[in-house]
């Protein structure tokens, strides 16, 4: 499991000044890129460091208390399944000021994707190592 | 089931040339909006047909194709289920030049909430007929 | 001068139920697009009326007043200048039931952009013809 | 003058891999907070550091150089101007890995607002001393 505080922004919140639902995926697939540039093993390139070949395939939030503007929020991400050509994340947003009171958690599942070819693929050796290592 | 062409921003576009997967919920948001100000009916105060009385509870993604820069959008959402202090949409959202291919799919929960008092309510009379009429 | 309702989101207002400054430049983009596929013409390949092969060089907004949220917002977009290797786009954003009261009003400046030879390129004569027609 | 590290995110990219242009007025906004969050002196009510009473009247932007993903980024963000109503920012970002090349510089212009009143307000001396600190 990794943890890292979140850089909200204010166009974050909405008119209730509360994080918009939304905004959660991006909290999420921000938390993927800084997992991802810490667990990044040698064996991967450089472009497949910064912008990975996956594709994102499913994700599911649970919305379970508002994050009003001002409050101090992290994210936790760790792997909750490998399999052949995809894995899935899980993740919990608190409110780290507030004893890591519960403010949303969720899951997505990436699957590895050739962009050349059009088509999945088998996830990579140094990529599943990279993951083991979360 | 209300269906609405989806006016897509190219800042929606990631550097895969796709729809950002966090931006499919923002569609939905969208479509609720929609819908919402189509459904309203008398009874139901201005301020709450701009801005209702909801919070998200859950929501639920699957991305089935992708949707490339260029590629017209549309946008198809129903209700699912009406509880007593919440109801569930479903959306579909499609590229309609391509036989409504399907891009992706997904759920929202909602919960009515008295932003005043800080607690959810049940769902007034004025929102369920609404929502019936969808 | 092309004129569009725009479609707003419910994400694009912060906490105060305005429009968030920053959005005004992507509702500028949404109309660059818009008008860039009523005008593009015979000449223009299909990607390039997709993504056209331009870059931004300078933005400005002048928010003239709020725009709160459930308020109507229609966006024009006219020509300003056009020179050998860019152009210039002026915008009004306005309350388009308040008898078009002035909401925000700006300015860009694009350049013609080779992204193969990565460097700036002459404006190509159907693009000029197209932009002239606006 | 203040500097800050710029957490961007993936969806802050464009089809090009650039940071879209309107995302540069967000990483304003978002060195706006950091700086007033850090300037903030005694005298200063929590809700008005969290979300203080300003409205932004001016934005200009020009853009200097691509920003590509996974190039790092800092933004510096300095006082030009105060006023009796209001003040100006001036802003630098720069790619922090390749000796501070300027990526945009910019500008906004903000005005001091009474949410409550519906006008504007000359800034309060606690405003002022905090922002001649920066």
């Amino acid at each position: 499991m990794l943890r890292f505080p979140l850089a909200t922004r204010y166009s974050d919140y909405d008119t209730k000044g509360h994080v918009n639902n939304a905004v959660y995926l991006t909290y999420f697939e921000w938390s993927r890129v800084q997992a991802w540039q810490q667990v990044a093993t040698a064996g991967i390139a450089a472009a497949d460091i910064a912008d990975p070949p996956l594709i994102v395939a499913e994700a599911r939030v649970k919305y379970v208390s508002p994050a009003n503007i001002g409050v101090p929020l992290a994210i936790e991400i760790s792997v909750k399944e490998i399999r052949t050509k995809g894995f899935s994340f899980a993740y919990r947003i608190v409110a780290s000021a507030e004893q890591d009171r519960l403010v949303a958690e969720g899951e997505t599942v990436q699957v590895a994707y050739d962009y050349g070819a059009g088509r999945t693929m088998p996830i990579s050796p140094e990529m599943r190592k990279a993951l083991e290592g979360m």
